[in-house]
């Protein structure tokens, strides 16, 4: 089995609009698309750069894991996230080499991809998310992302305007329509 | 200009040859060459994966930046480099855009590459370095390590007896040489 590339680096941030004033408008990486990732109470934004992606992270809840990272130390790189091609017998090999692993079998992950994380204590100091594609992450991937469209859409926001749009509106779920409805509306 | 990949990611250690006990041996990623980074002070380890690397980081004087890194947060990701098609162009394009710069104008890195620092404050508490290939820096790359070597084979190493050994032999060369030679020697 082996690595077979970087899938992405996770940033955790306060709040990824403000963050794509950096990232986006500055930097110049694309936003390819947004998930609300239920499971690990964050919103989160991709944003392609060659083979990987830069994740920026915000907790919608103030329970997660995510939020108490960012309490504790500030906004910042959070984990890496490598491609395996099997990580089933990855982990049998970590373990084997005394790794110390947070996931000892792998877990779904965003998109329905099989995931695995292993200890910073065992590794420098770096949270290591382990990702295998699955043959139905795409499918899933894309269900995910119609069925956050349609919940929007069925607010009175056009998920289509723009993903700054998009983040926007859906950041203001909790909110008082007036104040953060997206300008554009469905037709 | 645009963001063309991530180049490396670089991750602090204290020790690069502990490290690779986890990077190399039981993560299975390759240390494709060693450098000894004169002007950073530290000692670099680059493992390729897919199109970008991991770049284990340990210094070398107490001193240095890195060094002061380690002290006050312990071992971890340290930052994050986008390779460039304009650096120039884009350090004008971030100044517009307010965002915090360390270095202004691009400085030469490892291997004669062109590089620059973006402050973390401006990105989400990330250290990016932003890097453009030049077309000397293969040349200066080659001649970087064959230096190396040849200061190892002078004193009896064998720089191609594996980068373990090499690693084992360059970090000891401050030390008593009965305990920290190599055990390969050139015949």
């Amino acid at each position: 089995m082996a690595i077979k590339r970087i899938d992405h680096i996770a940033i955790v941030v306060e709040n990824i609009d403000a963050a794509l004033n950096f990232w986006e408008d500055a930097l110049g990486l694309d936003v390819s698309h947004i998930e609300d990732v239920v499971d690990q109470h964050a919103l989160v934004a991709f944003l392609p750069s060659g083979q990987s992606e830069v994740e920026l992270v915000e907790p919608t809840s103030k329970m997660s894991g995510v939020a108490k990272y960012l309490d504790k130390r500030g906004p910042g790189m959070h984990h890496i996230c490598f491609e395996v091609d099997d990580i089933r017998a990855m982990l049998v090999k970590l373990k084997r080499h005394n790794v110390h692993l947070i996931n000892e079998k792998p877990t779904i992950g965003t998109g329905g991809k099989q995931i695995a994380f292993i200890h910073p204590k065992s590794t420098n100091g770096v949270l290591i998310e382990l990702y295998e594609l699955t043959p139905e992450e795409p499918r899933r991937r894309r269900e995910i992302i119609r069925r956050m469209r349609r919940r929007l859409v069925a607010r009175g926001y056009v998920a289509s305007a723009g993903l700054r749009e998009f983040v926007r509106a859906w950041r203001g779920r909790d909110r008082r329509p007036g104040k953060t409805r997206a300008k554009s509306r469905v037709n």
